[in-house]
């Protein structure tokens, strides 16, 4: 089969790789129908040293269960199924409690044995625990909304579920990237009055206000920390949700928060320290987050895709072919492509 | 009045100072009946400059009160009431949520023409909202117990309660300090069911059993971690309760907690970056904790102390009178005194 390759920063390949096949009685094999670059892609994609070992990308995709192994009990050949970001067997202690992302049988896509989600199939370890069926049609038009069930919308959902967003509740959005919109349409579906997004493109940031945001702040550093806090009685939001992951957008966060609040961070950081000593201590903010359990959260917002109350697929803006997806690291690379779908 | 002043670096003095006098209407005047030194007293004493204007210390006191101003309502001379360690209104926003550590219009004692707490008497802002009567003779042997209302017992307890702590919870608490002790007790009083304790110094870490920690871990740094993840199936503790403040401590709490876990700071830091980066990131780590509005705290814990469930008093093991308090100072300093009662 055809798959994504990166052999080095800037340069991606799409090559012959060997089909994937049942390794495991647990295993499933799915062709995929679907799938997307994610803007954690970009992080090796601008600086993996070159190497003879390339990495399989992707982690999103949808896609038919072409083979089952011979345990695997709840999927049948034929069936349409979203993956989330990682594997999980979804019975361990951590899965059950829904942080599929520790599980202790878990891991990722691209690694280990294991197919990226950008190519024309992937093996997927633990498929019972993994894949969730989707009930539509390979041809539905939900699909790209349905594709983001993998990562964006669980991502951005995290966000505002671990912030613990509540109705009537009070929150900035840092960053417009496809996360950032996720996490506004999470904030509105949790009941938040006041959703303030962080941002300076302004068709990402018309975006979110279509998907429910009330203000948007285009400005940066203390201008941005001003202007948020003009909007909110010099307060701050109660809640922040961090979606970039670098360091400026942590100490925006810190900046924008009210005393007592919250900040979830979800995008991955590029640093190891976050400035967080005395001041913020004394006004008793908490750092939550982290990389998001997808699978824990698929089935919630499922029915809020196929009911069409929230429409998160509008967050692509480019579709290429598999063959054509260098462009599409390049496009998302250089902002001019918010999200781009892929089609093997 | 006599009364506790900083002049630099381990010079501490009784002096006489001018006597409290209700300044504003919602004032009280407090006469103390007992106060007594803090571990953060410590690092003005281990590090102030030299200066002119001496710091009026202390922060917990208990006392009967004087003089009330025309808009108390709430209170009458001869009360016995408790002090905790910030004056606030408990009427703003920030009160009405819990956290009257943001007062809008709340402050700290010793700054500002408000009196130190190790003094004969103190000029008590906002003192409906600011002090709790307490239900008991001022010979009542339950003093020490109820000063630590003023500060440690609650500071454990929002460490506690930040962290989320709940029945059957596994808690590792950082810190055998007086404030590692109250936060032993209170998350005994919420249902955890093991509690280890990280502490080096006998004597304390055996008033930790008797608090109902249930295992004690002497070893530090990486020892240590190895030794708590040893006691928990090699997967740390769902909470951790960091009552110490220092850079290691902070540490050695990412350390022992557990995947989807959550650390409390209360020990004030005294750094200004926690290493919390992509590692801890994708365990979803949350850190929480701040400085605690102990007056959101008193009235809750208040009965447990009445019953005698619990008995947070015997952190002081040792009293001396104001005039002879630069010893205790320096007994807490040279770590020969966990924490001194003054009785004025």
């Amino acid at each position: 089969m055809r798959a994504t390759l990166l052999y080095a920063a800037d340069d991606v390949r799409v090559e012959d790789v060997a089909d994937p096949k049942i390794h495991n009685a647990t295993d499933a094999v799915v062709r995929v129908v679907l799938s997307c670059i994610c803007g954690s892609d970009l992080w090796p994609y601008k600086s993996l040293p070159p190497t003879d070992n390339p990495r399989h990308m992707g982690h999103e995709f949808l896609g038919v269960v072409e083979e089952t192994g011979p345990e695997v009990r709840t999927l049948a050949p034929g069936d349409l199924v979203v993956a989330p970001f990682v594997y999980s067997d979804n019975t361990c202690a951590y899965c059950r409690e829904g942080l599929q992302t520790s599980c202790l049988h878990g891991g990722q896509w691209g690694v280990n044995g294991v197919d990226g989600g950008q190519g024309q199939a992937a093996r997927v370890p633990y498929a019972d625990g993994t894949l969730v069926k989707l009930p539509v049609e390979e041809g539905s038009d939900l699909l790209p909304d349905l594709l983001s069930l993998s990562d964006i919308l669980c991502t951005g959902y995290h966000a505002a579920r671990t912030a613990g967003v509540a109705q009537g509740d009070s929150v900035t959005v840092v960053g417009d990237g496809a996360v950032g919109l996720a996490a506004v349409i999470s904030a509105r579906l949790l009941g938040a009055e006041q959703i303030i997004l962080m941002g300076r493109h302004q068709a990402r940031t018309d975006l979110g206000r279509d998907f429910g945001a009330t203000d948007v702040v285009a400005e940066r550093g203390e201008e941005g920390i001003a202007r948020v806090r003009e909007l909110t009685g010099g307060q701050g939001t109660r809640k922040v949700l961090e979606c970039v992951g670098l360091k400026d957008a942590i100490v925006q966060s810190f900046g924008v928060v009210r005393d007592g609040g919250t900040i979830s961070r979800v995008g991955a950081p590029q640093f190891a320290e976050v400035p967080f000593g005395f001041g913020d201590f004394m006004r008793n903010i908490t750092l939550t987050g982290g990389v998001a359990p997808a699978r824990a959260y698929i089935e919630e917002l499922l029915p809020h895709i196929l009911d069409g109350s929230i429409r998160p697929g509008r967050v692509f803006d480019r579709t290429l072919a598999l063959e054509d997806i260098a462009d599409g690291y390049r496009a998302m690379n250089d902002r001019e492509a918010l999200k781009v779908l892929i089609r093997p």
